[in-house]
């Protein structure tokens, strides 16, 4: 199917500054969308999320080599522009958008909307900082089978290019919560029947040691000083990744990998994997 | 105790320069030396590997700030330069090395000495070019307790600014072994009686389903690519970590901290942890 409308040339129109615009934070919020960029996230937001998907903008070398991206798309009913690789480039944040990119509508799930599916288990961001680590988290629950990411009104916003590039897709995949305040949100998932699990280096309790098996959430803090005191005792149980050798401690991202992997384990234990 | 020497406040000096250039992997692999970058590094190679500082540069003001660097490397009897900010910056590759810079002796132990160590898990990385998860996997490598990192030929230079860094310091806390031919190595650890396990996406095995209980090996891959198909023949078992959601993958430093884990989690079974 061809595309349905003729090819954008030009990398100073007003329609490439207002996608490029999205880059900026006060621009996301504003409009309500944000960027996803490159093959990997946007197969993803067709396939898996096409109702996020506004615009659909793929270079014609592109449309040859990812066939399934475009095919998803048509499926979707998705309208798609092809644009010239100059007009791409000037549209992305990262320097190898390779041909396609997607302008895609903010996510408006809120806190209720997971509570009403009975999660098993979400993770909490409070005041998570860095974009990489963010990403790596959201991917992490992803894999891990989390059923919600709840991110703190403190935290980096998740629809950053460099968080929406390290997520690797995982955005379109489970519900991400943002702009929660971290106290309510723990309050409130304690009154829904979720342990609350803070992953902390100065927990008592080893994360092996920790019954799993039930309704629970795990909540992760900045990467430099960890979590807060108050957010310590809204807790049900502060819970740390033993560190076997002479290293300080993990980053952030592979401590929840660990936390995440091992509600995993726990509940798909004996199940079919 | 006062510095050792007058302060240097040249950043044009030849010094400066020498140090400077480091950050290139021809002079590193000219010198044998490499440079250990701020507070956190430099604490664990003069806490840990003195033997292994050459020179260390501090500035005034770290010398306030950190007394413990200071005190150790007094009883290491390490010599010890202060420097101007403006000298130590010219040194540095990151732009914010907080006062504290060490070069170091490249460390040249050898296959063979670890072996000689009855390892009980090593880590083996095979064309892993990117530094951030190189570093990270040795820092993961490093709190779950292996007993050494093993580093093909064709990986990054793990003595490279942005790899030192990620490392947060645990280069200096366990045995890396660089420039090993890959198939080489996985046939001598055979030999030598560790179980050489794949760590990929398209293995059989579960890793929670793996006896890791015994000596072994993790093998671990490119990023983008995994491990190559003489590699994957030359290890005893390919092993994947599940994915309960809709991820297509872990990211290589999350993949290794899961297959790590196991690992320290089935041999500190029942131990004091």
């Amino acid at each position: 199917m061809p595309p349905l409308s003729t090819p954008l040339t030009n990398p100073r129109s007003d329609r490439v500054k207002a996608v490029r615009a999205l880059s900026r934070r006060s621009v996301r919020v504003k409009t309500g969308r944000f960027l996803a960029e490159g093959p990997q996230s946007v197969r993803e937001a067709v396939r898996h999320r096409p109702d996020l998907v506004v615009d659909l903008y793929v270079t014609a070398e592109a449309v040859e080599r990812h066939p399934d991206i475009v095919s998803a798309a048509d499926e979707a009913g998705l309208f798609r522009h092809e644009v010239s690789p100059e007009v791409l480039a000037a549209m992305c944040d990262t320097p190898a958008p390779q041909g396609v990119a997607a302008v895609c509508r903010v996510e408006t799930a809120s806190l209720e909307d997971v509570l009403a599916g009975a999660p098993r288990f979400v993770v909490v961001l409070t005041h998570v900082r860095d974009p990489g680590n963010a990403g790596t988290v959201i991917r992490g629950a992803d894999a891990a089978g989390a059923d919600a990411v709840l991110v703190s009104d403190a935290s980096v916003d998740v629809h950053a290019p460099k968080v929406v590039r390290s997520t690797a897709g995982s955005l379109f995949h489970l519900p991400v919560v943002t702009g929660l305040p971290v106290e309510a949100t723990l309050a409130r998932l304690r009154r829904a029947g979720l342990r609350v699990l803070a992953a902390d280096g100065g927990g008592h309790a080893l994360v092996g040691d920790v019954d799993l098996t039930g309704p629970h959430a795990w909540v992760m803090g900045n990467e430099a000083w960890g979590l807060e005191p108050q957010v310590l005792e809204a807790c049900d149980e502060v819970v740390r990744v033993p560190i076997y050798g002479r290293a300080e401690s993990l980053n952030l991202a592979m401590a929840a990998t660990v936390c995440l992997y091992a509600s995993a384990s726990a509940l798909n234990a004996g199940a079919n994997r």
